[in-house]
C-alpha cells in the first residue's frame, strides 16, 4: 500500500468513512454509488472520489463501491488489522470510561492494564483488571508489549509521566491531559482536548446566525 | 467585534492560544513577543500574527502581545465571558467524568443536571446532583434556561434524544455518541468521536517513519 503522501486532512476523514460503511454493512448493503454515499455522509461525491482515489480508488464506473471491500481496505490503511496493546494511566472516571469501551477491543485495541498514583485505587478492579501502582509501569509495558499509553491524568503530572514513557518502547500516546506533550521523535501523540472542543461549541453557538 | 469571516481553521486554533496564554498568566508573565510565543507553541510567528490579525491584531510592533489583554479578548471571541447552562444526558462513566470537570465551571459552563434512562441510576448523586429520569428532560431545560446538552449515551438512543432536544430551546449539542446527528438549522453540534481519534493514532503509529 503506497500511502506516503496522503494529507492529514484525508486521513482525518477516513474514520468517518469507516463508520458509515460499517453501518451499511450492518444493514446488509453490499454496494453503494458515490452519489448515495455522498447524500448519506453529506459531503460531495467528488470529495469522496478524490479521497478514495488516494488509495488507488476502490470504485468502478457504473458499479459504485463494494462496501465490504472498501470497509476492509480503509481499516487496513488505518492499521486496524493489527493488534495494539494499551494501558490507561489515570483510573478516574474518564480512564474507567475508556477501559469500558468494548468497541475499542473490536477494533484491535486491547486494554491490558490500568495505572494510578492514588494508593486508595490500588487493586480496585475495573473491567476485571486491578489498578496498578505507577512503580510497575516500565516492567508492565515491557512484559506486555504495550504500544499505546492513554493519559487520563491531570496536566500537572502529564509531563513527568510522558518523560517516563519516552524511555520505554511505547509508540503512541493518546493524550487527554490538558497540555501539549513534548515527545521524542518516533513517539506519536494524539490529543483529545475536551475543553478546546467545548470552546468551539461555545463560539459556534454565538455565531450560528452570522 | 467583527468576526464573521474568520475561517473555522483559525477558530479551531483559538482554544490552544488561550491555553498557552493562561499558562503564561499563571507564571506572572505580562507580555510576550510573537517570536517567543511561536517557540513556545511550536507554530510559526507569521501564523500567529496572521491568526491574531483576524481580530484586529492585539500586538504592537516592538512590544509584543499583552498577555492578559489577549487572553481576555480571545476568551470573549470564544464566548467564554457568557454563562452557559449545561445538562449531561447519560450518567455513565463518561457523563460522570464530564460532570466532575471543575475547569468547565471556571470557563462559564455550568452543569445544572444529569439525566439517565436507567431506573437504577435515578436519584444517584453525582457532584451533589441527583440523576434525573428522561421524562423530566423538557421541563428541566425550560425551567433552567439550559442552552447546551452533552450527549454521553450509546449511538442507538442518540437520534431519538436529539429529536426531543430539537423541540426544546437548546442551542448546542456536545455529542460523544458515535454517530452523526442531523439537527435542524440553528442548533449547533460539536462532535467528539473518540474512536475516530484512536484510529488516527493507529494510522500515525504505522506511518511515523515514512
Amino acid at each position: 500500500m503506497e500511502n506516503k503522501d496522503i494529507s492529514q486532512a484525508v486521513i482525518s476523514r477516513l474514520p468517518r468513512y469507516l463508520r458509515f460503511l460499517g453501518e451499511l454493512k450492518d444493514q446488509g448493503i453490499e454496494r453503494i454509488s458515490s452519489q448515495d454515499l455522498s447524500r448519506l455522509m453529506k459531503v460531495t461525491a467528488s470529495q469522496i472520489r478524490q479521497d478514495l482515489n488516494n488509495f488507488g480508488g476502490f470504485g468502478q464506473q457504473g458499479y459504485g463501491y463494494n462496501v465490504d471491500y472498501l470497509y476492509d481496505e480503509i481499516g487496513k490503511i488505518l492499521g486496524l488489522d493489527k493488534r495494539h496493546n494499551l494501558i490507561i494511566i489515570g483510573a478516574g472516571n474518564l480512564g474507567q470510561a475508556l477501559a469500558n469501551y468494548v468497541d475499542f477491543g473490536r477494533r484491535g485495541f486491547h486494554t491490558k492494564g490500568l495505572f494510578d498514583s492514588d494508593p486508595h485505587m490500588q487493586g480496585v478492579l475495573i473491567r476485571n483488571m486491578p489498578v496498578r501502582p505507577m512503580s510497575e509501569l516500565e516492567d508492565f509495558i515491557r512484559d506486555n508489549a504495550i504500544d499505546i499509553a492513554v493519559l487520563t491524568i491531570p496536566k500537572e503530572s502529564a509531563h513527568s509521566v510522558a518523560l517516563r514513557l519516552a524511555e520505554t518502547g511505547i509508540k503512541g500516546i493518546w493524550n487527554f491531559a490538558h497540555v501539549d506533550l513534548d515527545m521524542p521523535e518516533g513517539i506519536v501523540v494524539e490529543n483529545v482536548h475536551l475543553s478546546d472542543s467545548l470552546m468551539k461549541l461555545s463560539y459556534s453557538i454565538d455565531n450560528v446566525d452570522k
